[in-house]
């Protein structure tokens, strides 16, 4: 509320291209569950540069980072921690007193997903997409112990060189595959997209497959995920990811570890 | 509250070397009474060129300017605008989408106040202090129409150089001087400081002047106003300065002026 910011507020922010509220919702409410004096709020930026000076000179304590900043930003901070190195893509900052970190916590979400979902190792995979967040899938899931895997990408670059660091095969498309777990890593069924009422996989392939892994989080229950659950498969929403890096970027900003309890409530009112 | 920030929450903030709380609650009063959707914070900084970096990066829509940076972000700013022009001192900071104008909204609430208190300009005056907010006392009065003064500073460049300013005279102090107008601008009477339970002007003085101005806004009854109106004197208070040049700020932010009840309330609110 007004009455709750005062001069040791500390700040935490995100900086995205296009600024969402789900994570201003789920940060501010465990802030105030919490007792926590700290506020969040959504940032987007037409200089990363300038963007990056403030996070220093304004002293804001942490910042998620979204498209299309999450390799761009990495040559404006001081130190790489492993989750963000290994993958070569930042979205997190942790500010200690102008040393500047970047952590990647969609990679440690998606690893404790993996864990959380008893997904056997294995099983085979195929992960679609070849961004910085499918990046963060499947070496999370490389590191995880998965070995039979491909990759689709249209981009033939991208898409050899991910599989490449996984030790798997690159295709365009799933063709004679019939993988036990699918991975949506594109933006194919997010809400205000041109493909927001498309399957990822074709209805054939979902029949198949035993997991299906969709990492768009808004809607949760995207055409994908909701195909696979009439069929009955095993399913992981994007919803979780979000909640889940989430939690690990609020315990790097605090220093604090919130409930399960309350973090189910804080998805919750994040997404309403 | 937690749940009025979105991703269109216009951010305001102040810099200072030592952040207070007043300006955040007049604000964020101000804003919740008015629906708008803004949201206000202090900040300090140790680097003022990434502060003000941040400013234009993250889009932050206006930035009040305290100790000691009112004179040094000058060179880091856009454009200056005629009140910080003439006096060469800037408190306010308005974001036109990356456009940095730089105005001085002290000057414009002294010389409301002379109004509103309807002080004779055929008054003498004495204004004890020589920094950035005795520079824009001075020259409002000078600019009011008061020619009858003597600045009193124990730094003589600075205290001639204002003297010069106003086409007044320079002293160290008051000796035989008995002017109708007794303002102080030095930090004597301020809470927390070394002479927070001192007079700025001797006992003599007071007895023998009309009208005393004190700048120290916090406490508003500080030594020396307390004083005059135990002496029936006119009294202009720093609260009614901090007041009235916080309004100027958040016309210049939002393009909407409060009621004067509002303003009232939210000086009261803001105090607390």
């Amino acid at each position: 509320m007004f009455d709750y910011i005062n001069r040791d507020t500390k700040l935490c922010m995100s900086l995205s291209a296009r600024p969402g509220n789900v994570g201003t919702r789920f940060h501010n409410y465990l802030y105030r569950e919490m007792g926590l004096n700290y506020v969040y709020k959504a940032f987007s930026t037409e200089s990363l540069k300038d963007a990056i000076a403030g996070i220093r000179g304004l002293n804001i304590r942490g910042c998620a980072i979204s498209m299309p900043f999450k390799e761009s930003v990495i040559e404006l901070l001081d130190e790489l921690m492993p989750s963000a190195a290994t993958i070569g893509s930042v979205n997190t900052i942790v500010n200690d007193e102008g040393w500047l970190r970047a952590y990647n916590t969609d990679y440690a979400a998606v690893r404790s997903l993996l864990d959380n979902h008893n997904v056997s190792r294995d099983m085979s995979y195929v992960i679609q997409g070849s961004g910085g967040m499918a990046k963060a899938v499947a070496i999370a899931m490389r590191d995880a112990g998965f070995q039979k895997g491909t990759i689709l990408a249209r981009n033939e670059a991208a898409g050899r060189s991910l599989a490449e660091l996984c030790g798997v095969e690159w295709q365009t498309d799933l063709r004679n595959l019939k993988p036990q777990i699918l991975v949506n890593v594109t933006p194919i069924g997010m809400a205000g997209g041109i493909e927001a009422n498309d399957l990822a996989f074709s209805q054939e392939a979902v029949e198949a497959t035993q997991v299906v892994f969709d990492v768009v989080a808004l809607p949760a229950e995207t055409p994908l995920i909701k195909l696979a659950r009439g069929l009955g498969k095993s399913v992981i929403t994007g919803a979780e990811v979000m909640t889940l890096q989430a939690v690990e970027q609020f315990v790097l900003y605090t220093g604090q570890r919130p409930t399960q309890e309350l973090i189910a409530k804080a998805a919750v009112y994040s997404r309403a």
